[in-house]
């Protein structure tokens, strides 16, 4: 085969090509793991509903799971006994965690180009995580509209005293077209860094157009930053429709708001990621991890975020042991705390491994919703990729053939271990719509297909036990330049 | 022509066949309203902004415009003065409405199967209009989880100091499918009885699952009302995820709920319905009624309902104005006041007209969005049809060619004139997605395409100058037996 090109790959040919070398009745060798094997695992994934049940035992029994909350620690418990339960080795491993509170979230256009005498008008916004309060009485003051950072800088002189708006629009025709990641990428800087960067040139407090692509007046909440060389303000993201309102009243004269936010920050909570070990035959000490995060925004149960994705990795490993199946090296299920706002699960578990990351074999996170699973992403070598013609090639009959090699990270939690240069890998699902709901208040169960949810499993279980089960390991993936 | 079915027709062919006659240079008897004329109004629609101008102002200078709201008196206020500009002649008519008032909505799941200790659930709902507080601490009681009136029935037994939910889904497959209103009607029946169905088996408080099809997590809010022989009991909408989530957790053992609705009811208030005539050259006490509402309801801006219904009403008047046209008979721009909870304004009308209801000689009437104009639904005789064939003709370069005769309501405002024999219209529209947004806070100005308004205007606008302009009134209309 020839050498892939570092660009992204679509081994649907090599997938097929590759199945005939190993039919029975032919001369040559033997594949170093059985495909039987895989494609057992993947019909036992497309008929257990274990997964989808561990996902409705979390949302409806537990909702909402911010880090810090009494609702993780609720999850880390109940996750850690549906573990047990199935059989694997259950460790919980602790983690600080940040415990950030939403309060009060109000915004009032108190001032337009004609308002008449004495009204006003309520905008719909949530507080962006991390974020610090208002005084408990709010914020009155003129806004500025902006439509990037580059404009701010133009406006600069305009910013001091003023609410500032980050009025950019998440690129929904990016997302549609199989590119959501980037369409969020483009908009989310303004929701991490907005705050800071309206305060650097004077402002009391910014606002973004909330980072997501449907148009139901749902505000998002995600994480922000705050830089140490400038004063923290408030902010929160306003819907698409109010960040468009004030926009077109702003274009026609002076704009006022009384903004209100009284979110807490408390002292760091102690919490834990959840692992249960299926342990490796004759190599226990390597670790395939199967991973998804735990934690959820306050605004919904997280179903797709990322209750599917750490409900498949559970329910992938659940599969394997339940097939009886034990591949050379050990497969762990990570179930990650704090993803979504400060990466203490991750940042605590690649202290517990920094001395042994040689044994961390592969990493897999699963955490771009439950969308029709579609194939692999896998930031590998570009000589490994070929290797991995066998998992698509056992994915083939649910049509989640597609293999794409990507540079860099693919997983938040992942990330550190990535960069350490162990190979990493996601579930390659269709997030068309991923941004409709993501943190918002309609992240719940009913957007989770079971069916695609079982052929996350599917997906998820052929290539952990695939990586578990290979003779030689992948190579080590050079951290990018 | 043959005499048309009862049932719905479409006049496509009718309307391409008809167009030759009208044809220069053929000797037949020139058309009773000249077709040029009918295709210059449509044409100058297309052209002008006017219409989306007034909508924009409505929308984004006012915001919700619920009866009895400031609000709702600064939009008369805003449309009389409107109207005034274009040069029409405006009247304030005097309305009686109810003055409802929003209070604090909210839910929690404190009891069900498998909850952990000291965990609780917030939902999500919003009151329905007119309904009556809970006690301000709001009160606690377990949940009945019903489908539909004859679930009730069976269930009576069960419903006493109990909450009952309503779990009916709105039908979007029906609604997808043109017949939008079937679904509508379906579902509201719950919103509009299930609170004195639920009193009367002795339920202290009535849930619906909100009447809409989208699933964002949205409530969906709208009227109530309540039978005089049993006790008022507050009602709300769960968003449809809510009251699946209550579904769910009901299907496994009992499930307590604590509400805290704190409406008001305050006395009637005074308000108007803003008429503004173009008088008729030669017959200006007979009237053709061009209409939308003015009030919506309190969660958003109205601006499909029914902002874009009244302003198209009003962008059709001050279009004729505007070309210097005169028909035979008047025509006269109603913007009604409380279409949504009480129809103060359409009685108001109908009682100051009751004596010389001869001369209203056709009503029609926008309140279903600003989806594609695809033509017009007329409440005629069968007879009666053929004779509009000359408007689907004109509309026939922007699609507006579908004419579908149907027996009863086009119009909530305009139905009493219908029961009284005049002829009623109003324009068709796609309104595949109007129950998306439909009394939710998601009914915003954005939601609008400008051109769809445009051609609501030409729609309006063609259609209220023929009849004006028919040298004989359509034949009034026997009510239903």
């Amino acid at each position: 085969m020839t050498r892939p090109s570092r660009a992204a790959v679509l081994l649907f040919a090599a997938a097929l090509v590759a199945a005939p070398a190993w039919s029975a009745g032919t001369e040559q060798a033997a594949p170093a793991v059985d495909p039987a094997v895989l494609a057992r695992i993947r019909d036992a994934a497309l008929s257990s509903d274990w997964a989808y049940q561990r996902l409705s035992d979390l949302t409806d029994k537990i909702g909402p799971r911010l880090s810090g909350s009494p609702q993780a620690e609720a999850a880390v418990t109940q996750v850690a006994a549906a573990l047990q339960a199935a059989g694997l080795s259950v460790t919980l491993q602790p983690a600080k965690v940040p415990h950030w509170v939403r309060g009060e979230e109000q915004a009032e256009l108190v001032d337009y180009p004609g308002r008449p005498e004495g009204l006003t008008q309520q905008l719909r916004l949530t507080t962006l995580g991390g974020s610090v309060a208002t005084p408990k009485k709010g914020i009155t003051a003129p806004v500025l509209v902006v439509h990037s950072f580059d404009d701010l800088k133009a406006h600069a002189a305009e910013a001091k005293g003023r609410i500032v708006l980050f009025d950019k629009a998440f690129d929904q025709d990016l997302a549609s077209n199989g590119q959501a990641m980037a369409a969020y990428i483009q908009a989310v800087a303004y929701r991490v860094q907005g705050a800071s960067a309206a305060a650097r040139v004077g402002a009391v407090a910014a606002l973004i157009r909330s980072v997501g692509g449907a148009d139901f007046r749902l505000p998002h909440t995600g994480v922000m930053r705050y830089e140490d060389d400038v004063p923290k303000i408030p902010t929160a993201a306003l819907t698409a429709e109010d960040a468009m309102l004030v926009g077109r009243l702003a274009a026609q004269g002076p704009v006022s708001l009384h903004l209100t936010l009284t979110p807490q920050t408390l002292p760091d909570a102690d919490s834990y990621n959840v692992l249960a070990d299926l342990p490796g035959s004759d190599k226990p000490d390597e670790v395939v991890l199967v991973s998804g995060h735990l934690d959820s925004w306050d605004l919904a149960q997280g179903a797709i975020d990322d209750g599917a994705g750490v409900t498949a990795a559970m329910g992938a490993v659940q599969l394997l042991k339940s097939l009886g199946l034990q591949a050379h090296r050990t497969i762990r299920v990570v179930a990650w705390m704090n993803e979504e706002n400060g990466s203490g699960g991750s940042k605590a578990y690649f202290a517990a491994n920094k001395d042994k990351l040689a044994q961390q074999i592969a990493v897999i996170e699963s955490d771009s919703g439950a969308g029709k699973p579609l194939g692999v992403i896998a930031s590998v070598t570009p000589d490994s990729l070929a290797k991995l013609a066998p998992v698509t090639a056992a994915l083939q009959p649910i049509g989640a053939t597609a293999l794409e090699r990507r540079d860099g990270e693919v997983g938040a939690d992942i990330a550190p271990l990535q960069e350490a240069g162990v190979p990493g890998f996601a579930p390659m699902v269709d997030t068309r719509e991923y941004f409709f709901y993501h943190h918002t208040a309609a992240d719940t169960l009913d957007k989770v297909k079971p069916e695609y949810l079982r052929r996350q499993v599917a997906t998820m279980a052929v290539l952990a036990y695939y990586l578990a089960q290979m003779p030689e390991p992948l190579a080590r993936v050079q951290a990018e330049k």
